[in-house]
């Protein structure tokens, strides 16, 4: 079983498990391999998802993060009932150019818009990959999108941005599409910050959507007068709900107006990728990412893997990018060894640029060092 | 059974064994390990031999190769009956300031005395290892130490190094040290070329010993005449001879004035630490060296226990520093897989200096990959 997830910046889940699988086929031609790319809830989540399912993608062009149209797509799972919305698609850091970035103007309205479109399809199950936004915007764009009215004092639709969540006056869910209330999301994160506060997603995921220490400190504050606007209307206290913060926010809105479960996102793609059951007879399961170390085995998807392996009686290997400290963590999820690609000094870009053969060399040494 | 041979520029045999036991014994506490440092013949080949067999070290205080006294050694094996002579310790490169090195000038002198003051303490049993030698001198310097006559037109005897070979007229066997024809020496070396010519002793090995172009020119042309005045005396033609270019020509002298075999280092070193023995019920063996490659398969030291190991059935891991390009060629050795020790991108400076760390890692994973 060959289930890797992505080895961020270099190759994707499904690259990784083509060359593992081409060395695993060099050193026993004769094997049976079974491959599935795994994923965290973030960025190629509906990918991978789309890919084990045989499924397939829907284009809708929906308003970017800078308020501009930009085509964007939702998943149809094999199933032809579940529908995976990738945050990153229609409001993804990835959209908007470095300089551009700022989430007092960044809007998830197109992530509203998106999920509206495969409303209007019949879809009513719906997966929800939260990573690698470009908004801090407490998912007010995406709730305007599904008809939320959210006005300012002088009953006017607030603007786009985390910036114009100061103004925010009432909040009314009159107009709100009825067709939320007939589905289900379960949420796909393995952010626990919370809305406001230090720890809250304007200062710890501010900067890198382009928020400098000034607008950090307004976005942060914006964001505790929208958690207190949310209050007053849904009786949710999303300030220091576990998850809220990610997304910028919109993982607050998702508790507090859809019915929702969060989840954590590598045990959606294990359940939706159907990784235990497939498991069931295997000799060995191959995982990788591109960095192994103490934290991974406080529930990255290797460790989840490796844990729903060793609950099958399947042993684990961990093939990585880098190995760093304190691997031995892992040997309780039934990891039996880690493994770096790397077989020779050389600089992390080279590494990245050379990964496919790195990792199918290194997949065929250690399969025959374990099959021998 | 763990032999590997040094990882050249970084660690000894010694410190290479003693990391990769700590792995195994990390993963495998109640591991059953031995460890037989290996050498190629090159330089450490006297300390692996000496440590391998419980032997010990007399220490001399010979002619450098500059002319000038230094300290050099000679081994006892545990058998207090074989003598290690390591070209290296008495007319080694090491000894020579960089800035001063000058095969026309440099000896082998000391290496003759060494032999002397081994062969008074009633030693008849060597072996010689021959790398890092500084000199491209014939082995005159040796052989002029042990009493050899080597004179010039006005029967005065030829000074020291390359560039006085040209002056060689008559060599007389008058004085030879009656001792060498009572022994034996084993000539432990896994250079392969000729005295002269293009791919002899001046001009492959002349360079790295300081010899420009033009000295390398001229040094051949010497080592030509050398050769010449070998033939008449003693019958042999050195020329061509595979070998005969090895330590500076010092290998041809041993062949034409001495009791002696030339045998492959590791074989030699292998021999005497009886490593084919103690591999008898071994599970596996692991071996390594600084840089795994095609050219490993050419004979290298893992090479040759590999296939030692596999004569006796077991398997063989190897650790490398690097691994290059074509390891399959080593399967054939019973060679099971290679693993470099990198554990993520990083300088050659930076894999030296934790290269006993890096190495006791990649033990431990590996052997909890094989043994799981």
């Amino acid at each position: 079983m060959i289930a890797p997830d992505s080895f961020k910046g270099s190759i994707s889940a499904f690259e990784a498990a083509s060359a593992i699988e081409k060395g695993i086929k060099k050193s026993f031609p004769a094997a049976k391999t079974i491959t599935v790319p795994l994923a965290d809830g973030g960025e190629g989540t509906m990918d991978t998802l789309v890919a084990a399912t045989n499924g397939k993608k829907t284009a809708v062009t929906v308003t970017g993060p800078l308020g501009k149209p930009v085509e964007a797509f939702y998943g149809i799972l094999g199933d032809e009932k579940t529908c995976v919305i990738e945050i990153a698609s229609a409001s993804g850091l990835d959209l908007v150019p470095e300089k551009e970035r700022n989430p007092l103007i960044t809007t998830t309205y197109g992530t509203g818009e998106l999920i509206k479109s495969a409303l209007s399809e019949g879809f009513r199950s719906f997966i929800v990959a939260l990573g690698g936004s470009a908004t801090n915007d407490g998912g007010a764009g995406m709730l305007q999108a599904l008809g939320i009215k959210i006005l300012d004092k002088e009953k006017k639709e607030i603007g786009f941005g985390g910036g114009k969540l100061n103004q925010v006056h009432k909040i009314s869910l009159e107009n709100f599409d009825p067709r939320i209330k007939e589905s289900h999301f379960a949420i796909a994160s393995d952010v626990e910050n919370p809305l406001v506060g230090k720890s809250g997603a304007s200062f710890v995921f501010g900067p890198q959507k382009g928020a400098t220490e000034e607008t950090a400190q307004i976005l942060d504050q914006n964001m505790t007068h929208w958690a207190n606007k949310v209050k007053e209307i849904m009786g949710v206290k999303l300030h220091n709900m576990p998850g809220a913060g990610a997304a910028g926010g919109l993982g607050g809105a998702f508790q507090a107006f859809f019915p929702s479960v969060m989840e954590k996102g590598a045990e959606v793609v294990m359940k939706y990728t159907r990784l235990k059951e497939q498991l069931a007879g295997a000799d060995l399961l191959i995982t990788g990412e591109g960095q192994a170390d103490f934290q991974t085995a406080f529930g990255k998807t290797p460790m989840r893997a490796a844990q729903a392996a060793k609950n099958m009686g399947v042993p684990t290997i961990i093939i990585a990018g880098s190995v760093g400290k304190d691997i031995e963590r892992l040997y309780q999820f039934g990891v039996v060894s880690v493994h770096s690609i790397m077989t020779r000094p050389m600089t992390l870009a080279e590494a990245m640029e050379s990964a496919p053969e790195l990792l199918e060399h290194t997949a065929e040494q250690v399969c025959r060092t374990f099959f021998k």
